[in-house]
């Protein structure tokens, strides 16, 4: 089928895009690059050596042999061009990672805060519209993510996949409900991904747009078989305080001998999901999509949970690195469990890497091999939940 | 005390702006005019002739002896101006009307829905952002529309104001969680009014933003004490299909002879306040703001429901003028009741104008006095909630 990849020059976007080649789809990417200028503006860049996107497509098209279209458009301000291109290709699934995904970024200062907001939900809006305007069944899938959920609302229930039944008191007894589970965002970032259900379950219901929206947990590992094809094909391995996630950092100093950094007590719990296996269940999610009319279907994309100290000790272990605490700077428990159910995915045969398994090759493979590529003074995260929350310099390399 | 009304050039923001400098406040207007602006493009006008803002300030200088401070600015996309604006002024508290607020409009077409979300997502949150960045301690008070509550989700019970506690399944038995009321919003303008509730939340949770959000139902009346002292300062009374709410049209067409035209069975119940009330209301905000700390206080500012047929039925007596039934362009249940808690404006002293006491003056006062600057092509409303419901021509006279 045409499938049309917004955001397919990121991290979770491009290793989707060849997936989809890679077993038959006909893919085009749709890219304002912002991911790329975004590190210009941070002056970082991934640890590993990625390559312009034409470079990308042209070695893609001699390694397997199929085309990749790419087209550098910003949905968020190009509403025009948007519309022009979804008539002229008229694809049958849109898949949608455009939008500003790191809280550390979101947070960082007013200007960051709103280009997070409106760049994410004027992007999502504009897609929405425009495939609303011109009519077209197309299988829309959203990448959001676990953090809509927040930690521990539910007691002892695991967290659904999207929806709840919960009881409503009326004089007339208790009345069973099925609600959208109640949004308890942790950061601007979070809290886009919240309008963003809104906004799907307005126009699923107003326009019978079908729309799947994934709630993913934080991704790790870097190559999927089709990005480890080439190395002029590799993805992203961000390990800055902004963007790189707690596991990136942890892989970063252990490679540079840097004591793993824990922010508070560690007591975190968080989800996990490599990136093998996002792109097998954006794969799944394009496969079993909602049939119109039907409320926006919801996945919890997660393989598993780990307390963030017992992630530091797993990785301190297998690298033989100490372990630092450092304070925390978001406005968080300082200890939650995380129970997820992710039924959804396993049923339609997800079989997920696990931490366990992974973290050796991701180690040795990424994070060694690029270490001299490495700016350690950036590891460490600065952005502020509120103001009074600064890391201290001298807890930072 | 200082307040900055933002939308004080609009039907809610006038009256508002002048009964808080009748009372003693210092108020200062913030509009882009965009009200005006939009009946220049949809080619209707206001049935009573407003004057300019400048003549507007100065009229109410002469009549009042107060000073009324206005500022042509707009709070979506000249951030930084508002910025300047905030910290020149350093207000107490802050009224946002900003929005675009018909839905009939936030449906026409793809650019009316996008101009929507854009202008009241940004606006709201660069208000949010730019009150936070400067660390103001303002009492912040929004507009908020019944609508987030969708119709007859609760069952047999009131809708509460906001917070809804429901009882949540464990596996420990049911838990009692205090939710935002799920959002059911029936247009694309009841959307961006749900997003702000998110907004909101976000904001006084991680920031300690002082937040009252008031649901107000249909305002219905055109005048106030203050802007009835003097022709010049009369408020606006939208008829058109867009802008004009049902209550307006009715009486415009009672004015001109036209049969009333109810929107399917007239079985919708709709909540109603008069302009007087909506202004005592924001006054009873502003005196009791909620702490740092505490999460957004939502008041319905409502004081009656009615519905739409009955009204018909009431405005056709008082007129004597014939109703005429035409097909219903909106997604919503032909019929529903609608049971409001509006105990907390009670509490803090709202006596409230009723349909049956204040209708015959609005009727004589306005829609007669003024009906030879009637466009009745206006009247009827086109826009449609989805292809295919569209008004027939020969049903609009």
């Amino acid at each position: 089928m045409k499938v049309l990849v917004i955001g397919g020059d990121g991290f979770c976007g491009w290793p989707t895009s060849l997936h989809l080649s890679d077993i038959g789809h006909e893919v085009t990417i749709v890219d304002n690059l912002s991911r790329r200028n975004i590190d210009i503006e941070l002056e970082v860049e991934s640890l590993t050596p990625i390559r312009p996107m034409g470079e990308r497509v042209r070695v893609w098209k001699e390694v397997s042999g199929k085309e990749l279209g790419f087209v550098n458009l910003d949905i968020a301000t190009e509403y025009d061009r948007l519309v022009d291109l979804l008539t002229e290709l008229r694809p049958d699934a849109v898949v949608h990672f455009g939008e500003q995904r790191a809280a550390p970024y979101s947070m960082r200062n007013d200007k960051a805060k709103r280009y997070t907001v409106d760049n994410n939900v004027r992007g999502t809006h504009n897609l929405l519209c425009a495939i609303t305007t011109l009519g077209l069944d197309v299988a829309l899938v959203h990448l959001g993510t676990m953090g809509v959920y927040g930690y521990g609302w539910s007691g002892s229930a695991p967290i659904p996949e999207g929806y709840l039944t919960v009881k409503v008191p009326t004089p007339d007894g208790d009345l069973a409900r099925e609600i959208l589970h109640p949004a308890n965002p942790g950061s601007v970032y979070h809290l886009t991904k919240t309008l963003d259900q809104l906004l799907f379950a307005f126009y699923a219901n107003n326009d019978g747009l079908r729309i799947t929206d994934l709630h993913q947990g934080i991704v790790w590992g870097t190559q999927t078989p089709q990005t480890a094809l080439d190395e002029r094909l590799i993805n992203r391995f961000d390990y800055d305080g902004d963007y790189g996630t707690v596991l990136n950092r942890f892989l970063m100093q252990a490679a540079i001998g840097h004591p793993l950094t824990v922010h508070g007590t560690g007591g975190q719990t968080r989800a996990f999901i490599h990136i093998r296996d996002t792109v097998r269940c954006i794969e799944i999610a394009l496969n079993n999509p909602p049939e119109r009319g039907d409320k926006p279907s919801v996945f919890n994309q997660v393989a598993e949970t780990y307390r963030v100290r017992d992630l530091a000790e797993l990785i301190s272990r297998l690298t033989d690195t100490k372990i630092a605490n450092l304070p925390n700077p978001r406005r968080e428990a300082a200890e939650n469990d995380l129970v997820v159910s992710n039924n959804r995915f396993l049923s339609l045969g997800l079989n997920p890497t696990l931490l366990s398994e992974g973290l050796l090759e991701e180690s040795r493979d990424i994070a060694m091999r690029y270490a001299d590529r490495a700016d350690v003074s950036k590891i460490i995260a600065r952005s502020v939940w509120r103001k009074g929350m600064e890391v201290a310099d001298d807890l930072v390399k």
